[in-house]
């Protein structure tokens, strides 16, 4: 391996632009030159994750900001102990501080009865969450490109999800600082981009196994879509872009909307007939989960709050709905009352 | 073939349910008692569409309405003729009053430089036109089922499509007198139904190659989104009803906001700032979209669009846009100016 390179000047035109865009999209998402911030990059070792530490410490080097690194360990593949060597040690040739994580992913697994990948999507953002703490970090930068959206819109779609969360995982979600710098851009590039400054990365196997939903969804679901239009990807990038626009338009309404709910003694909340009657149905489902989604965990299903909203329609006063959490809302005379049992 | 049945009543009980089931969704669909009207179906000789012409006649019988039908035959394939003896024969047995068309898709499609698909659509689609003036309609029916409904879905998302179309087909087109009632139902369900009132049908051949996508999406990709999640089908009618109602929302919100579009003395429409400004992005984006597809031909794309809107909240006076079919936006100090060239 020859030295990487330090400045964006090093590398070829096509190479910087890369990097440039890289930024120029992370800063359209944040708001903000996050570059310029304490950025923690969570890293496999695989392609994609590489190429963005290295583009990160390119743009930090630029932008006058600072890189760390946190790399975990699943121990689920005999290769993992190689993954944090080779994390490591790009870590120290870059001069960036990195924490790793041993973890015990089968062992959390089965004491939660969950799956492998919730298992480890758990262990690894509690780890992300401790390191950004530890390092005082303003963003977390995770690798995920146009083709993990695209198998997310796909995932999404499978498991029935309504829209806008249909159009994929959030290039920015600020309440967990994260930030997806290259959800618009594809891997190949990455590839290309590693290649072209002669760094190596490491490959994981599992990737390739069919055992995981994903996968089956990655490997031969997606090659299908792709076959039927090359660019896919970039019409999927425009429904995220749109969606982003509708969930920050529906948040706004709902907001506006919730100013006129009111707290009753027991700790319930009243949404007035009056203020509801002013609303169209689209945005009164979206005001109803709101508040299911807020009163306490337990996902309500859209079908519920269609009847929910059929019977406020009719005027059922008496009627009453069961959503799990043990909430409970009750159609009156005065509006919709919502609580928890 | 024994006698078909000519009232619910003679049906056993699951596939008189199917039947209420049907009338039901249809009912919800178009507001009003469809089954009491006249309706025209589109029958191919297939599944799908032979069950419907039954269960329509069916209907008709407990509603008071009546059914004629309507037969293209596409002259592409050597069974064709066959096909239109079946449904022939089949109306006759039903005492419904049938038109057939033998149309010449392959020289429709050569002639206008357009594939066999959209060719024959067009082609059909006139002619149902024709034969719903001709029979007086209320309603043309066509037997699209929840697989047709998932393969559009995916069909749609190849091609990029935005929300809230991206949903799929609708079951009721008021504007094409079009209903779907079937939209909600499985295709299992309605080859049970025929196999119990022992009804043949004719086989589509050409339903098995992979020359159209339509073809490659419902034998290749369905049966892998099916397997991932057997419930797909509900989860995409439930994803359908989502679209409804935000469909229907924007539709009222866009309306409103065009009462206070202005038309200029050459025949432009000028939207003042002061009213865009009181809006969204994701309002204004359709309001956008809806001028340009009202004053004339031509594919608006949203990445265009949303260029447009940043170019508007820049204020920058003076740019000019392109769209497709000659149209024109300026930007101004009074606001956004929609033109033909």
């Amino acid at each position: 391996m020859k030295s990487l390179p330090t400045k964006i000047q090093e590398l070829n035109p096509k190479q910087a632009k890369l990097c440039l865009d890289i930024e120029k999209f992370g800063k359209l998402k944040s708001s903000e030159n996050f570059a310029a911030k304490n950025m923690l990059v969570g890293v496999s070792g695989g392609i994609d994750s590489t190429a963005l530490l290295i583009i990160a410490t390119l743009l930090a080097h630029k932008s006058g900001g600072r890189v760390f690194c946190a790399h975990v360990d699943h121990g689920l593949r005999d290769e993992s102990a190689g993954d944090r060597a080779f994390v490591e040690e790009l870590c120290a040739e870059l001069g960036v501080p990195v924490e790793s994580l041993k973890a015990d992913v089968a062992g959390y697994a089965e004491q939660n009865s969950i799956g492998l990948e919730e298992a480890g999507r758990i262990i690894r953002y509690n780890f992300f969450k401790q390191c950004l703490k530890k390092f005082e970090a303003d963003y977390l930068l995770l690798a995920h490109h146009i083709g993990d959206l695209s198998e997310d819109v796909i995932m999404r779609l499978i498991r029935g999800t309504g829209w806008p969360a249909l159009a994929g995982m959030d290039a920015y979600d600020p309440a967990r600082k994260l930030l997806r710098p290259l959800l618009s851009t594809k891997k190949e590039k990455l590839e290309d981009f590693l290649r072209s400054i002669d760094c190596s990365w490491r490959e994981d196997e599992t990737n390739n196994s069919d055992d995981y939903t994903r996968n089956r969804v990655r490997n031969r679901i997606m090659p299908l879509l792709y076959q039927e239009n090359p660019s896919l990807g970039a019409g999927l990038v425009r429904l995220k872009s749109q969606a982003e626009l509708d969930e920050s338009f529906w948040d706004e309404q709902v907001a506006e909307a919730l100013e006129h709910a009111q707290k009753t003694i027991d700790g319930g909340i009243l949404l007035p007939c009056s203020i509801l009657n002013k609303y169209h149905s689209a945005l009164r489902l979206r005001i109803y989960k709101k508040i299911l989604d807020d009163i306490g965990p337990g996902h309500a299903l859209f079908d519920s709050i269609l009847l929910l909203d059929q019977s406020f329609l009719a005027r059922k006063s008496g009627s009453t709905f069961q959503f799990p959490g043990n909430k409970v809302v009750k159609v009156n005379k005065a509006g919709l009352l919502f609580n928890i049992n």
